[in-house]
């Protein structure tokens, strides 16, 4: 039996979950994995009541010594943010020690150097924690791509968001009582913007792009809509289509390139997208003989995520144990190739909400900008009992690809009946 | 470059697209795990037309000679059947050779065996591909147990009834029809009997429930019930009610052991569970920490059952390069401990299809009887315009145990007015 000490530095909801999870269920994972993993070190920039602190295991407000420490093989990084965790990482693996980190925002924007270091020193970095919380998709990505080739992936990565539409549209509410319930209830955090403005579903995209598809990609370039500017009425104009609306991460290999982005999305109510509630998430992976599978799960919360921070715990405790330890896990992520963004996304439907100050003649002259820049309409509806100095109108349109769109977008912003721009959602 | 030879036995449809997803995805394979794959022979009792063998690869009738042959390092069993295979794959572990198949059929009658044997000899034995096709659900189970206790799984795990019940449903055709369908479009084979009576989804479930709780579990122990009975009259009442008709697979930890079944379920339409639909498969695991997952594919098909076999393929040959092969992939299903079967499962909603000889008095006789057992109605219908010989009358009565509600058909059974058994399913 072998005995493997983690230190955790950041405690909170995540490193406390991660401790509490080793400790309650040391016992199974002994059984199932051959190994014992004990938290021996805590660390922490505020105070840790010790109460609170794992048994047994010592408290230290400066992360630098556990680098150095004898008393600990592999580190847990839960503190978040960017350049303490970059540092830490970067020092754990120039002093030999794996890493586990749930940070999607530290891999989106330093994975290449980290994994790179990793490969270097022929160690592990797991981060099955930081897309899609307690859902093991980073590993089903290794897995598939085995025996397949992935073509396309899209998902709901972001479970603030989700939570925020799936109470507007239960509960007929708008997006800003929903975002401040949210926030009440812990979904959201004082600061949302990261979350409703596309950010977080971005970076994870761009982890599991590069897993799944293999090559380097650029994470701020990816083109990326949150869903600020998504109304009440958007809801229930899409339920009038027998639709609702989702943010949805996608990334497509087509023959120009990869078609990615974060943005809103019109979904049929019968979907399996429209059917993934609350704080929950998935993804959609279509491979070439594995065709189209669908992973769902909670994509956030302690529980679920310091599960995921231990299943990888496990993986690198037993080959630790076994003495082989390696940075198998980030081939994709290292592919030295570019993932070019296609400069010609696929064509699409679109749902355009346009908020306007009633006059006579204003569907004309939309259509008529629609008409002229090639698209052709699916439906129109008016949203009932509006007033007149803010009438919402909306519009669908047959596919056409988005800089078309934006281009006629821009056009009748400029008319002098427009309240506010239009709202451009992409339909499934 | 570590080089792997690998001898395919039985040459039928997974068999043929394991070879060919080898051959075409080579260099991929090569790329992503850093070892070649070549199938060196394919075996095969009637003669394979030269064409037809992968490209290099000798073509054998008979299977022995692989154990001892120098130029097959991986044996991959695609027969089917048990004698035979169980002689294979326990003659591919004592001549030391690592084994992959998609069996399941012989792993739910002689998985015991076959894996202690496996443990014996420090060898794995690939099986993903034994359950749910294309899905990587005996992974996601084994990494899901490394960081959580799993109280509950269920699924839908038989491709061919879950086609004939999506086509009974989308079409309104009655059974017999929608089978001789499946049959004509290959998605069920000439006796069907193992795939609408159940034993298929018990086999596979067998698997999922010995990884999932750790124990040994008597296949043949589970309650088995198939959708044979299942009529174009249910399907349009379960749509009365809102819901579909699925056959479920499912085991769930209880205080008095563990509910364990595969029969047919009334779901609500609006569930994640009618939205599979066709050939597809889902498995919803329930952990402690994690809650509810799904995981959704391909349940069948060449394809994505060659790219399960071969994504065990890869994993194998990394360790055969690494010099580390294990039997490391066992170890819940060879947990000591026995899996008791609950003996009073938990208490279900009912639905019960009476089909009848019409007389005055039969709801409120059928109304008696059931209350008589200490059941409350939830709701009763008549199907509309049905001949008064051969009359379909429904009842859904609220939760209770299993025994109480077959102790009340049975009694109902014995009505003169009834024409044939009444057919039970739970509501999920």
């Amino acid at each position: 039996m072998k005995h493997i000490r983690v230190g955790i530095v950041g405690f909170g909801t995540v490193g406390r979950a991660t401790a509490d999870i080793i400790a309650h269920h040391s016992a199974l994972i002994e059984k199932r994995s051959g190994v014992k993993l004990t938290v021996t070190a805590v660390c922490r920039r505020q105070a840790i009541n010790p109460a609170d602190a794992p048994p047994g295991a010592r408290i230290t407000t400066g992360w630098k010594e556990l680098l150095t420490s004898d008393d600990v093989d592999v580190i847990v990084e839960t503190m978040g943010g960017v350049d303490h965790s970059l540092q830490l990482l970067r020092g754990a693996l120039e002093h030999g020690k794996p890493v586990v980190t749930a940070n999607k925002k530290l891999l989106a924007e330093h994975g290449d150097e980290l994994f790179a270091l990793a490969v270097a020193r022929n160690l592990p970095i797991g981060f099955e924690a930081s897309v899609a919380g307690g859902i093991p998709i980073l590993r089903v990505i290794q897995e598939s791509t085995a025996g397949d080739r992935l073509r396309a992936l899209h998902g709901i990565l972001n479970g603030t968001s989700n939570y925020i539409l799936t109470q507007m549209e239960s509960r007929g509410i708008d997006f800003d009582q929903a975002l401040s319930e949210a926030q009440k209830a812990g979904y959201a955090e004082a600061d949302p913007t990261f979350d409703i403005d596309g950010q977080d579903a971005r970076d994870k995209l761009c982890i599991l792009a590069r897993m799944a598809f293999g090559g380097h990609l650029d994470v701020a370039r990816i083109p990326t809509y949150g869903i600020r500017d998504v109304r009440a009425v958007d809801i229930r104009s899409a339920q009038r289509l027998d639709r609702t609306i989702r943010l949805v991460a996608s990334a497509e290999q087509t023959g120009s390139g990869l078609d990615v982005s974060v943005r809103p999305w019109l979904v049929s109510r019968r979907s399996m997208l429209a059917k993934v509630e609350d704080v929950n998430n998935a993804v959609f992976l279509v491979g070439d003989r594995l065709g189209t599978q669908m992973f769902y799960g909670r994509g956030a919360g302690g529980d679920a995520t310091g599960a995921a921070v231990v299943s990888d715990l496990v993986e690198i405790a037993r080959d630790l144990a076994a003495g082989r330890l390696s940075a198998k896990n980030v081939v994709g992520f290292l592919d030295s190739r570019a993932l070019e963004i296609a400069p010609e996304p696929k064509p699409a439907g679109w749902y355009l909400r346009l908020t306007v100050h009633d006059q006579r003649g204003i569907i004309a002259r939309v259509a008529d900008t629609l008409a002229r820049e090639g698209m052709n309409i699916d439906s129109v509806q008016q949203e009932p009992h509006s007033p007149k100095e803010r009438l919402s109108l909306f519009f669908t349109v047959e596919p056409v690809s988005e800089p078309k769109v934006r281009s006629a977008i821009e056009k009748i912003n400029a008319f002098e009946f427009m309240v506010e721009p239009v709202l451009l959602l992409r339909i499934e």
